[in-house]
């Protein structure tokens, strides 16, 4: 039994619950070592308090699942089948009953939670969110290895978005030629839609990538991530084209130093919310209070977004193991848009940096 | 108030539900005019049987769904709002109380299903999805264009990848250069992953493209799609690198024969399953009957997968204005993978093709 189901089914036990039934990519890959979009199809992974799990997905999966190295039960169904008469079958060579039945309550959809209901008439339903969020929340050895890979290549694919800056090109096309050349490298998913945002198209916080040319005098921000063996980065870069005005300086100059101030905080100890104002209050002494609308950063492992919420009122007690973005940002309507961020791992010595970009003031000629 | 909506609600009077709570990008856009991907945050569109809708989104979509032409309420909310409490009071203001609830349970989640319970207390939830299946199954004039021009973006992505092929080049590579080309184009969204598989890994039903390299006397197999305008297509097409061997190339023009054998049979009035098992047979009686595991095709449009399914049970009745593809395969594992599949609309007077992409076999040098 791997450490994640174990801790899992200590939870069961701890909360009383007979099983939990976990359906997201996202988890299912977290405990079973085998990631895949099943679309409309049902997948998920049955646990007990005592009893060994099972996987359950379209038939044709199951030897990849195998492949993926799950030593339990597989349920594989076809298209033809009635997976709940399967999964009832094994749960009844397990458990009396189920009772108290957890689940994806913000991913499962009403459709399965009906046949569940029907089939195992549990007494109440609970959402097994919580321990899953802090379960994934602390990274071993094998999951930093991934991270700092991923990382790589979005050091990478900033790298190649900055050498396509030239007058005239689109934000679209530099797009596309980013991701054309991570798909060579293998890479053939994005964290979330990558961002090249020029101009005042870079100081909305609501601006989209488009046909916008880039010109001179404009800052580009890049924001994107690709996902590597199942774990995602996250990094935002912003550049100058050519010279820039004093006030575009002095934003960039801000959010560096606020990225910098906070970063410096980064040990294990501290709270979220310290993280979130050292920033923030860096950002309203230079008087860019108001342009600062989101929270310092996100955790990142298997999901973009995912645990510590780094905000202004968390307190939650950051650890070694912790995986999350520092990602400040300053936002002024037709002036600037400015964000920076890396990708954070903390250490029992404080931050590792597992993005490396460059962060001073670059200006391509 | 539109047509789409109109329907919809003269639905809700006859099934006797109050209101109905669509939560799916495809069936918020269908209804509003506005697409986008909300994330985790909650988007829906609440329908009733007499008075107007509304429409709930993240706060700072609100102008963009002004932009994208809905005239009624926009709910919008920030993430520290309680979203419900807004939509609890649009609702008052419409009805005095909601007993049947309809709702996509194949899209909405529990956490949000049960909010829906606290908030309302229905006596039951009802299902939307089979009267939104059938509103979109049929196509208008407006739509037929966008997705003409979608299958127009299909067929070039075809061209291009047709045109990458060499020998030592691998799958992801082609893949690379043609979502390049065609996010140069603007396209920002493919309809599903883009495939390209060559050799045996199109002859196995579970090919995932990869690092595996193209080589004289392989069958190279596309499939891929774009979304235009919100709307998808879907083209797959096979062509031969050098000279292939003859059971490869009769297996080739057993899935062509059987491919125009069921285009032919297209025109109102004719079954899902009649086309199905035109192909089938086809297919059959050359021997292969063994080796096309799927469905011929199927509907689409907002979605790349949606009503009518072209199978061989399905008795449904093919009108005019429906989408839908062709798309016979035959997979006789070290030897062929090959498949043909063409969007197609019905007129009054029988089939339009979308896709026009050439499909007699081509021989690559």
């Amino acid at each position: 039994m791997n450490q994640r189901l174990t801790k899992l089914m200590n939870w069961l036990k701890e909360e009383n619950i007979e099983a939990a039934f976990l359906t997201s990519t996202e988890n299912v890959f977290y405990l079973s070592g085998f990631r895949t979009d099943p679309h409309e199809r049902l997948l998920g992974v049955m646990v007990f308090q005592e009893k060994e799990p099972f996987l359950v997905c379209p038939g044709m999966e199951t030897e990849d699942v195998r492949n993926a190295g799950w030593g339990f039960d597989i349920v594989g169904y076809s298209d033809t089948d009635n997976p709940w008469e399967f999964i009832s079958k094994q749960v009844n060579r397990r458990v009396h009953s189920i009772e108290q039945l957890a689940v994806e309550k913000t991913h499962l959809i009403v459709e399965r939670f009906e046949s569940l209901q029907e089939t195992f008439q549990p007494k109440q339903f609970r959402a097994v969110e919580e321990i899953m969020h802090e379960l994934r929340m602390i990274k071993d050895e094998k999951e930093l290895k991934i991270l700092r890979k991923a990382a790589k290549f979005a050091d990478f694919a900033i790298e190649v978005g900055v050498n396509e800056i030239e007058e005239g090109k689109t934000e679209q096309e530099i797009i596309a030629k980013i991701e054309y050349e991570l798909k060579k490298k293998g890479i053939s998913e994005m964290s979330f839609s990558t961002m090249v945002l020029t101009g005042k198209n870079a100081a909305s916080p609501h601006g989209n990538p488009g046909d916008t040319k880039i010109q001179k005098g404009d800052l580009v921000l890049f924001d994107l991530g690709v996902v590597y063996k199942g774990y995602c980065s996250d990094i935002t870069r912003t550049v100058a084209y050519g010279e820039i005005n004093d006030e575009q300086k002095k934003i960039y100059d801000t959010v560096l130093q606020a990225q910098l101030a906070s970063l410096e905080k980064v040990k294990p100890g501290v709270t979220a919310k310290e993280l979130d104002q050292t920033a923030r209050k860096h950002i309203a002494e230079a008087g860019y209070g108001d342009y600062f609308p989101h929270r310092l950063g996100h955790g990142l492992g298997v999901s973009v977004h995912e645990y510590p919420s780094i905000t202004e009122t968390n307190d939650l007690v950051m650890k070694a193991g912790m995986a999350f973005t520092i990602e400040p940002g300053v936002y002024v309507p037709n002036v600037a848009g400015v964000r920076i961020e890396d990708d954070i791992y903390i250490t029992e010595n404080g931050p590792e940096l597992l993005t490396k970009f460059p962060k001073e003031l670059q200006i391509i000629k």
